[in-house]
């Protein structure tokens, strides 16, 4: 590794200006963003401000996307609070202590997995498990926030628990913080979908637009902080606000761990190192796309590593790439992660001065801030996808976000991993397999069952669309089995293994005795087009020195039908007449 | 289902007289197995009785196999002793009561399974796992075994513990025990492995000698009870026996499960079941295949459901098709399940008459009998077959017998299953990926490192040799980038797909998004042999409306390579130039 990124090193002046924009801009979204998510993960509000530090500087040495924004992000933040909350009470020194050893625990892993070149981990995780999730976390997340909108307390370690709570606290919802909730919900979601149209039909440049849409939250935030303080909201009509953010740098903490937290924290860890690199990732390579340019997943480990473990240095909490952040920071103009440098610095100066503006601001803004960021989380897009293309999928995405829903993140997202690892096997433990015949004139071969096609009596080719391995090398000798109970005059049975890219030991066992258990009834197995790799693993078995003594290994399937059967009698001469 | 089973509608008198040998002969094996089990099991030794007579008869009237014996077996019973100890005082009636409704769960299990036709659940146990399992099972057992050899009482929840008690206990073995346990060890031994060819020596027929062989553990029982009640071992050297078997016949009993006990029991239950199951069609199907006769999984399952109800009903503990008694059954000429009716009626007849001439064997030599049978399970041979053929299998199998031995039974094969899974999985992200060329003057295509093939200029053609799914779609994606980027001039990708057997929904996402990025790229992405399977799935999706629209699938990869490249340029007469 150099001791400075390539970006740094070839950094180029023209990058500058799009760099300084987007630090800027990024910086504004941040700011409320980052108190938002420390109170999701149940931390003091000036956490959040600390994770958007040196995290950003980390990823932006180590990191291989140029315009990927780390930092805290909704997910990782109720991840956070659904791994702390059974452990120690909200917003305690001893829940801080605990993110922070999250978040160690969680960069230490990320960092590892980089360097032992582990990244293949995450694609445990599906397209639909991980969609699943996401939109079963954002439905928790929005449901999690009504408390804050109706400015009433509420507890419930699950779903049913938070409904039934928000329900019984209805009459006492304060009408001042609703008020206030609602309009800024309103506010950010007519912002959202409509002020970036809006604005260009005023003159400004589509990209600008856009942009100025995203300084929305900002624009609420400062709006709302403005009229709680003018009117004393938070004194005469009860309206919860931050209140006192410390001010100055974060310390340098020194994250301890012991065993018996490693132990109950090293899944949650493990799940948000996951989750966080998997969305990274396909954020920043479609970022990436866009520029031609390419993302190294195992530099992602590194980067997503050290900047984890740097946010738990400066006390925060797990952190990965954000998307909304990302695309942002993409849009205006980011050219290198200088814009991520830009906006870090610009974090610092606010947290060194500036976090005595936060005093008046209503819990519920950022609750209307976190909501409808989350919103746009909720993914039915690929639901409608899924279902329409492939049944099992559209059924793992709604098992896990169920999961996620019924029973909680951890316990959801293992839930996807299992039912989608055990569609997996259960697919290929019921291979398809066709009966082939060689199109009249050619050396191609089709399904009997499909085309007309020639077939030599006494022969049985065999086309296996699948690997053979454990889950299924029962299921196909059965298959033969049934095949060559069905028709008594096969002589010899040609397996053609173009689609077979592995044969594990108990498929090997199940052809070795199954070449045994034929021979004994005067039928040859015989293997055509068995690939490379394969063969090269094959080639040293008895079962290939006995296919190879007698001349039953063919290169095509063509070869293995001009081949004479093993009798010598009128069977040849009825040859190609099916 | 038809009221009596086929071999009974269709029984002829000729087999008669091979069911009665077979049934005598097994009946001499059962008897000091099924107490030996009993005792593995933490029994009290009428249990092995009673689970030897309804589940036989339940097994002939469902099952599919002519030969199989069902019964106790040393592995089900291990299980047993394992699942059962956390949760009651060995030889209690409590502890019997759990055994009974683990018998119970286990046959409903079994026989949903083949209702539903789940025996594809087995499937997940590859062989080097349930090798794995058995040797580390039959270790287990060995170990347990030694006290009663030794004739002292050692407690340990698990081998280390067991081992340290042994070591601390050597100061107290009683000789004269240790002499029975070790002289009928060593005779068994003998009996195992030279009494057949020397009966034969001596004029009997090989097969004849090898039956009378298997005779030796009852021979060592009638021996050493003799010994020890002509003595009186038991009360002048210690010799710890069998003591008082209740006579007469089990009573009916009903497993009531209630829901906690079945929260601690169904994934001993599933366990059991699945082991089992595999064991018993493993070797039901190699007996069958020597006359020509078929196996079917399904009916097995309902079979050995069935059995396991009936040992529950009486009374007993979960059963299987043990592999010993299997072979001894055909070789003694067993043609059909009448063979283990006639056990089942001699059994009761010892039950009901005979139990008190067990009151003098020596707890030594059912322990010797255990050790004998279960050390034929150690299975090197399938260690070493899996390390010269595939070394991650070998190291599936040493990781459950390891697991095994350091956690237990159950720990032992769940961390097989999920290793053997990972590696499934690890392997498939990691696909083999070929760029081909058109071997001269031929329609084939190979691999361009292997062959010396012609190549067309802007053009890739890759052969996957993996289904596209969720663990490598990223990875394939990656590695075609990896291709464009060392060759700036290429125009199009063609996938030949004949390896692909599955496109999931994730690898779906991953191919239109790259068909996309490669198209603003100026980039063509094409399909060529599309399987039917695959096909059907992917021609409602808008990658393959696109891809059709600009006619790029092809039926054959010769068709891509014949089709002009989207450039009018001078590349094209470069072609076949490489």
């Amino acid at each position: 590794m150099k001791a400075l990124p390539e970006w740094l090193c070839h950094y180029q002046k023209a990058w500058l200006s799009g760099d300084i924009t987007a630090g800027v801009i990024v910086t504004v979204m941040l700011i409320p963003q980052s108190l938002a998510y420390a109170l999701l993960a149940g931390l003091p509000l000036e956490i959040g401000l600390y994770t958007s530090v040196l995290p950003i500087v980390a990823y932006a040495l180590l990191g291989s996307s140029m315009t990927l924004a780390v930092g805290p992000v909704a997910v990782a933040s109720l991840m956070t609070a659904s791994a702390l909350q059974p452990l120690a009470a909200t917003g305690t020194a001893e829940y801080v202590a605990l993110a922070v050893q999250l978040s160690f625990l969680s960069g230490v892993m990320l960092f590892a997995f980089g360097v032992l070149r582990l990244g293949f981990l995450a694609y445990f995780l599906s397209h639909p498990v991980i969609s699943g999730f996401i939109s079963g976390s954002a439905i928790l997340i929005v449901v999690g926030q009504l408390k804050h909108l109706m400015g009433v307390t509420v507890t419930g370690s699950n779903m049913l628990e938070t409904v039934k709570g928000l329900v019984h606290a209805l009459p006492q919802t304060q009408l001042v913080t609703l008020t206030i909730g609602l309009g800024s919900l309103l506010f950010l979601w007519v912002a959202r979908h409509f002020m970036a149209q809006t604005l260009a039909r005023m003159g400004l440049s589509v990209k600008m637009a856009e942009l100025m849409a995203k300084l929305a939250p900002m624009v609420t935030v400062t709006a709302t902080t403005a009229l709680v303080a003018v009117f004393h909201l938070d004194q005469i009509a009860g309206v919860s606000v931050v209140g006192h953010v410390p001010q100055g740098l974060p310390h340098f903490t020194m994250a301890v761990l012991d065993p018996n937290t490693l132990g109950q924290l090293w899944l949650p860890a493990l799940l948000i190192s996951l989750v966080g690199f998997v969305e990274s990732v396909s954020v920043a390579q479609s970022l990436a796309f866009k520029r031609q340019q390419r993302i190294q997943p195992n530099r992602e480990l590194l980067g997503l590593g050290a900047a984890n473990v740097a946010s738990a240095l400066s006390g925060g909490f797990p952190v990965t790439g954000g998307f909304a952040r990302s695309v942002v920071n993409f849009s205006a103009g980011a050219r290198t992660p200088l814009a991520g440098v830009i906006s870090a610095i610009l974090m610092t100066l606010v947290i060194a001065a500036f976090t005595g503006l936060f005093y008046y601001l209503p819990h519920a803004v950022l609750a209307a801030t976190i909501i409808i960021a989350v919103t746009s989380l909720i993914d039915t897009e690929t639901l409608k996808k899924a279902w329409h293309y492939d049944r099992a999928d559209a059924v793992s995405l709604l098992a896990t976000a169920g999961g996620v829903i019924a029973l909680g993140v951890e316990a959801g997202i293992l839930m996807g991993v299992v039912f989608s690892l055990g569609v997996l096997v259960w697919r290929s433990s019921h291979p398809h397999i066709a009966v082939l015949g060689r199109v009249p004139g050619t050396e191609h071969f089709r399904n009997v069952q499909r085309r007309k096609v020639e077939t030599v009596p006494g022969l049985l080719a065999l086309r296996i669309d699948e690997s053979l391995y454990f889950a299924n090398a029962l299921v196909v000798e059965d298959r033969i089995e049934l095949l060559l109970a069905a028709d008594p005059s096969i002589k010899r049975v040609v397996l053609a293994c173009a689609a077979v890219n592995q044969i594990d030991a108990t498929a090997l066992g199940m052809l070795t005795q199954m070449e045994q258990n034929l021979a004994q009834r005067g039928i040859d197995l015989a293997l055509a087009e068995v690939k490379g790799p394969v063969m090269d693993r094959l080639c040293h078995t008895p079962l290939w020195t006995q296919l190879q003594l007698r001349h039953r290994v063919f290169l095509s399937l063509h070869d293995a039908f001009i081949q004479p059967l093993p009798i010598s009698s009128n069977l040849r001469d009825q040859a190609f007449s099916r």
